[in-house]
């Protein structure tokens, strides 16, 4: 139980007597396990309680014993929640399935790794009619994976998508300025304030927001691998291969002028500055691109994610959905939104 | 079969064995009707071959038998598709409900009356566990209606909803400008291009837009009725009462002037005209508003819908929602994804 998983219990617990009152679904937990202890009950857990019990759990984490537990309590209509973002968790969601447990999850590992990963869980979940959902994965509780799901699922074809997906990327580039900080200066406070990891190279190098439109591309119906994603770095080698962070500022500091000479022309030409990922005709390309004024992403403000689809009926102008992408809060209740939706599935 | 009921069975043609293949669901149907004559069946009928089907037919279209026969064939898993924009098809919904047929409506008549018989059929479909369900309400095939229905089910609220619901009107107030032709004269043209209905009034009054935030709000969860929803016309008394549509154009041409002010002042502002419906507190307002460059509804193209939600969660940036939101096409594509969601409930 992480930062989305106890966002999530919280949740749970706030909102469990409306949802069974007005939904008739009772939310039950019967196991919960962080990277040090687990524990897992035929009785359901108290939600109010999870973290002294979790404390005081005499078995070590263990997700294989976790998984064989589960099997074993033959546990009906219940779903495994995989609020990680570990690549280990993901080895078992073929184990899961198979055993007609549902899994929601905002790990992106399974959906981005090789294409027949990702298909081979697709169709195990259908053969088995066990529900496996990871709407979180891209843009948190943005309704962006249903409704690509909506699309192809009724027939249309997607003939394009372009989005921004790195809600900590825009913020930088919504900061960074012609007359303001060093671009260096920007991402250090973007750093400090959160809204990076704590190596904000994996922010600014583009791996995260490929998976992202890897797992777009895909559920486009697109066979896509990792590798058909070109990303044009927004760092030079000399950031990208820095030992430390320490090291990475010095080198992004000696870089300072290549960005302040970009975000300058691009406001001499009433342009901004936007990190966007599109995927078309089997191709995807992430870069930093200079947008006019009416652009759909020149209006981005603040942390904003947006994902801009183009398909045979959303021809003439696309099917557009914005907003924050990021969060604990709202990334949990994207999965509690799911976790109810399969609950209606089961 | 009208215009979206017969669009519904093409695309039903085109994706029924990907549909079954992919999904394993198998779409049959099993009756007909238009407002003339009407099928049904124990057995499917040819999707193929469902114009003259139907026009062979002996029975008169008669909805109470049609529904009568429904019942009587006791299907199981069958969903009654109401593409009607008719009053009188509703009036039977709580039956169809009532006998465990679950329905998809783009019609707006049940969920935009009395907030009685709106709240009625939803307790209805969760107390027999057959999904009622009407996403094409609002915005046609965009994620609106299962958005809020997200947000809300995970425990957020709603603080204000924002929205462009009328693409016709969008399309007017797209085309007009300070140095283009006269008001009435965009008008003319958008109805002579079908994005207005036969007499424009019914999108320039607002009643229209009235209905589709009434049914956001209510989805918000608000208990709220069509009057608490107030319209500032954009159309003077004269026009309003005009006894014909020729009567009607003849009212605007003298008014020509009132709006030619309206957008060259606002063009003086750098703003544009946009026809709003916001809803706040338990209060809904329609007015045409003037909107500077960085309002959301400024870059509207087309006759786009927006929809902006303001919660709890989303409250530093709003969750928003762009597209084409009218036309037959997304229209029943966005049933056709409602029929196969439904279909995994049932």
């Amino acid at each position: 139980v992480g930062l989305i998983g106890s966002k999530l219990i919280e949740q749970i617990i706030q909102n469990a007597a409306r949802i069974k009152d007005s939904l008739g679904i009772e939310l039950i937990i019967n196991g919960l396990s962080n990277s040090r202890k687990m524990l897992i009950s035929a009785d359901a857990l108290d939600p109010g309680n999870y973290a002294p019990l979790l404390e005081s759990s005499k078995t070590p984490a263990n997700i294989n014993q976790l998984i064989e537990k589960m099997v074993d309590y033959n546990f009906t209509h219940s779903i495994f929640i995989d609020n990680t973002a570990s690549a280990e968790v993901p080895r078992f969601y073929e184990r899961i399935l198979d055993n007609n447990i549902s899994i929601s999850t905002p790990n992106k590992v399974a959906m981005s790794s090789e294409f027949n990963q990702f298909i081979g869980l697709k169709s195990l979940s259908k053969k088995r009619g066990v529900p496996f959902k990871y709407e979180t994965n891209v843009a948190a509780g943005l309704p962006v994976i249903s409704t690509l799901e909506n699309l192809i699922n009724s027939g249309d074809q997607i003939s394009k998508i372009e989005a921004v997906l790195s809600g900590s990327v825009s913020y930088i580039f919504n900061t960074f300025s012609a007359n303001g900080p060093d671009f260096s200066e920007v991402v250090k406070e973007a750093q400090t304030l959160g809204f990076t990891e704590p190596d904000p190279r994996e922010d600014l190098s583009g791996a995260d927001v490929r998976r992202k439109i890897l797992i777009l591309a895909r559920e486009a119906g697109s066979e896509v691998e990792s590798t058909d994603i070109e990303i044009h770095s927004i760092l030079n080698d000399a950031c990208l291969n820095a030992q430390s962070v320490e090291d990475f500022y010095v080198e992004l500091g000696k870089d300072n002028q290549r960005f302040r000479s970009s975000v300058t022309s691009a406001e001499k030409e009433n342009k901004r500055l936007r990190f966007i990922a599109s995927f078309e005709g089997g191709k995807g390309v992430i870069s930093l691109k200079a947008v006019p004024v009416n652009h759909p992403f020149y209006a981005l403000s603040g942390s904003d994610n947006m994902i801009v689809l183009h398909s045979n009926r959303y021809n003439r102008t696309p099917l557009v959905v914005r907003g924050p992408g990021a969060g604990a809060d709202v990334t949990a209740a994207g999965v509690l939104a799911e976790i109810i939706g399969i609950a209606g599935l089961i």
